[in-house]
């Protein structure tokens, strides 16, 4: 097991990150903080860094490299961005920094920079083709991603901050003001015609986006707190701003999801993603609450443990697989065993009732991660393997796609349709998603139920649809024992008929 | 780590668990399976089992043999009750599983049945003194408990399957046939006197008590599903007497919470219970889920892991460490320490606002297991420790109090009352309850941010209470950074506002 740290030393904000590698490279995150210093904070005049921005910025570093040795990590990772790289002062900050912390700050540029972004984004959002921004203080990279490759990117020397500071005096945005802060947008983009009108999905980083999002959920009541991967219609955005705007720096504080140290830059970071959803005709962004510093430890990971790229081929079964390493049962034999069998019966069941190859990989990872709630209490393990699967970091998921898995691994023990609706997830699934669920809940059941004595003794399955019936035939490796099995088969009878209308019946049959 | 199997068959059913038990001591359930088989059905003609019924434990104790063997449980522990006991050919029953099915079943006595019940019992129910009652099939053992010590027991032959083979014909039970078995019930009670007007609470065990707590919880919308520790009160159970002996056999089956192979048995059995609580004059009955099969394995797990007696001492901080090092972390250090620091604090503050001693020991199991959320995700982690704090095995609380622990955990990282209404658990808390879990909430979250950097150097804290202030000064060892504590704390105290309408002051000194 070891720990490393990530540091993303930004223009508004620095976020430091702990991370811990197993022996069997599962991973998870065990600690991070995440302040507001503003290094950028009045350093345009001069494009100077100021004394008292790089004292905060040194006091927070400090203590981080503190808490990282307190925590055990052992190296530690840490770039600056665009401030560091725009400010006259910034490789005598960098020395500063060496001597008073002792941490290696890297000054990355844009290039770099961006491709962090997308490393952080590519690992945890299962889009292939796309245009990634990330939003900074001081700076925007856009970054247009084709079959998940980096096709081309640039960082914009424009930020919430920046922005902010150029083009407004008071606490308002004036009319005026705005105008000016448009056209100077529009202006910059325009140099930008390989974005322009790309009518591809946007996704964004950065805490302007990530609150945007936020302040849409509290608006729309939207039934989780989950902003990664959260879905924005420029509809939205669009109403948001005028919102915005219309607002005092006083009223603006008061919006329900905006966080207090971000009510003055709102306006202009609105403006400025607005203005890059008009240029390239996008009608939504899909929000990451991943970015840099997921990016660095990817980097990191995929050197030390994956490939030179850092790209992670599979990101649903990777995250679910990590998520089940993560559990320390060290079942995954079992587990993958079982989502083998429930998917030859599922590609049986499927011709007949169609579910789709998408539900398939669903399905799939219902079957990996069915189990995990024994870490947590035997009794009700189904239900807690729903909590594990809706609330862990898997990626690759829409929110209503990680519902459906949760509650297919939940249904799998015969939990009910109560317990969906009593979940905040199930409000995201439609009235078919359910039945579906329902459905999809019994092929992986009966999985379950065939290896009940977890001796993976069935080798092959077979499934034939009659009017009535629906007859499973399994072969098993000889010897063995089925009662237990069948005890479990019998309980999956009543539902079968319930949601199939039909009868279930297995029979054995010994393998060669 | 090793995995121990206990088997307990009953005269109505048998109930298979395996254990796993960690090199750190720690244990936890790892698979469960009970059976329906009614060994003594229509055994009392001759009073011998009937080949039928025999063959069916075996087939079943056969499928649970072969299971204990493919989860690699090196042992098995089977004990067997009144069925065998009182059959004539219990004898050649017990060597005819032994050599079909390889395993040792011992047929215990009525005194070795209640101890086993009450070692059950005493290690996950808080009571010192109490009545326990283990109704089964074939007979009722009846406990009397004082001080958490055996004091007298008896094993009397009537049971919900038996009272109801002999004293009922058809499919319902007449006014007659009622009027015969209560007064063979209060028959065989009345030479119980030991047992007479003792008035203390009573403790059930069994499916019946179990089915008739659930019955209730469905007709009250009680907002959780736990049965263990489930009060039930003369009325209610009265209330439920009336209603299932009006009903026939089809319209008992449609009684939500009721089992199907329990309806035709469930008259004589809650009769029996009625008659006893009559009988000693006891108002309620808490519900445990735990019984015979978990006797078993404290007998087990004192003689190779703790005491002679298998009783544990402290059941809330057995059980709370045992959830934490099951979790894997190895933090308990931390954990203890955190602990430690929260119990000083609380001890200063409760001096003030006076929470009482109980509140302090359920604080001390948030301490304890605040950070387990940290498992599942560290976003949003304390949402997650309250999640695990009410679905784990902690024992030793009210359902209520077990709510408590959990959201003074999550509260304890500003997790907000919106929170708590959601919750299904936050329907148990009284308005006072839910001011108490905010104040003390802020208690435990001082103490882990006063050791955010996990460096455990704060050796000993004051505070002291203004008009306007709480001062609380903390002496740490030389050295050290307190930066990453002040971030942590600044964000206290407008929670310390809120909730004490004071100002949190917190001031660090350097001890010698």
């Amino acid at each position: 097991m070891k720990r490393v740290s990530f540091i993303d030393l930004g223009s508004n904000s620095v976020r430091f990150v702990i991370i811990e590698i197993n022996e069997n490279g599962s991973y998870q995150l065990i600690y991070q903080q995440k302040e507001s210093i503003r290094l950028s904070e009045n350093m345009w005049e001069k494009n100077k860094l100021t004394e008292e921005a790089m004292e905060r910025a040194i006091m927070t570093l400090k203590a981080f490299a503190h808490m990282a040795e307190a925590m055990e990590s052992t190296e530690i990772y840490a770039v600056a961005t665009a401030a560091v790289r725009l400010a006259k002062n910034g490789n005598d900050f960098l020395k500063l920094v060496k001597e008073r912390t002792g941490i290696d700050l890297e000054c990355i540029d844009g290039t770099e920079e961006a491709y962090l972004g997308f490393l952080g984004v590519v690992n945890t959002i299962g889009l292939r083709d796309f245009i990634l921004f990330d939003l900074g203080g001081a700076s925007i990279e856009v970054t247009l991603v084709k079959d998940r490759a980096v096709k081309q990117s640039v960082s914009l020397p424009m930020g919430a901050l920046t922005l902010t500071g150029k083009f407004q005096e008071g606490d308002e945005m004036s009319e005026k003001e705005r105008k000016n802060l448009i056209s100077h947008i529009q202006d910059v983009l325009s140099k930008e015609k390989w974005l322009k009108d790309k009518q591809l999905p946007l996704v964004g980083i950065g805490g302007t986006v990530r609150n945007l999002a936020k302040i849409d959920q509290r608006a729309h009541n939207y039934p989780i707190e989950k902003l990664h991967n959260y879905e924005l219609s420029f509809e939205r955005l669009d109403a948001m701003y005028e919102d915005v705007c219309n607002r005092t720096l006083e009223q603006r504080r008061k919006i329900s999801g905006l966080s207090y140290e971000r009510a003055d830059i709102i306006v202009a970071g609105t403006a400025l993603i607005r203005e890059l959803m008009l240029f390239v005709d996008a009608n939504t962004i899909c929000v990451s609450g991943c970015g840099l510093r997921d990016g660095l430890f990817y980097r990191y990971y995929g050197k030390h443990y994956m490939n030179d790229s850092g790209i992670v081929d599979n990101i649903l079964v990777h995250s679910a697989e990590n998520v089940l390493l993560n559990r320390g049962q060290g079942d995954l034999i079992h587990a993958k065993y079982i989502t083998n069998l429930a998917t030859m019966l599922y590609d049986q069941w499927e011709k007949v009732y169609e579910w789709g190859p998408r539900m398939r990989e669903l399905m799939q990872v219902s079957a990996l991660l069915h189990d995990i709630g024994k870490t947590i209490n035997y009794y009700g393990h189904a239900r807690h393997s729903a909590y594990l699967i809706v609330n862990s970091s898997l990626y690759g998921l829409s929110h209503r796609e990680q519902a459906i898995c949760a509650f297919v691994a939940a249904n799998s023990h015969g939990t009910n349709s109560k317990f969906i609706k009593a979940s905040a997830y199930g409000h995201l699934l439609s009235t078919e998603d359910r039945a579906m669920v329902a459905k999809v809940s019994l092929v992986l059941a009966l999985a379950e139920a065939i290896d009940e004595s977890h001796e993976q003794s069935a080798v092959l399955v077979n499934t034939e649809f009659t009017d009535k019936n629906i007859n499973v035939t399994v072969w098993k490796k000889p010897g063995g024992n089925t009662s237990i099995a069948e005890v479990v088969i019998n309980k999956l009878i009543k539902q079968c008929k319930k949601d199939f209308r039909k009868n279930l019946v297995v029979e054995w049959r010994e393998a060669l």
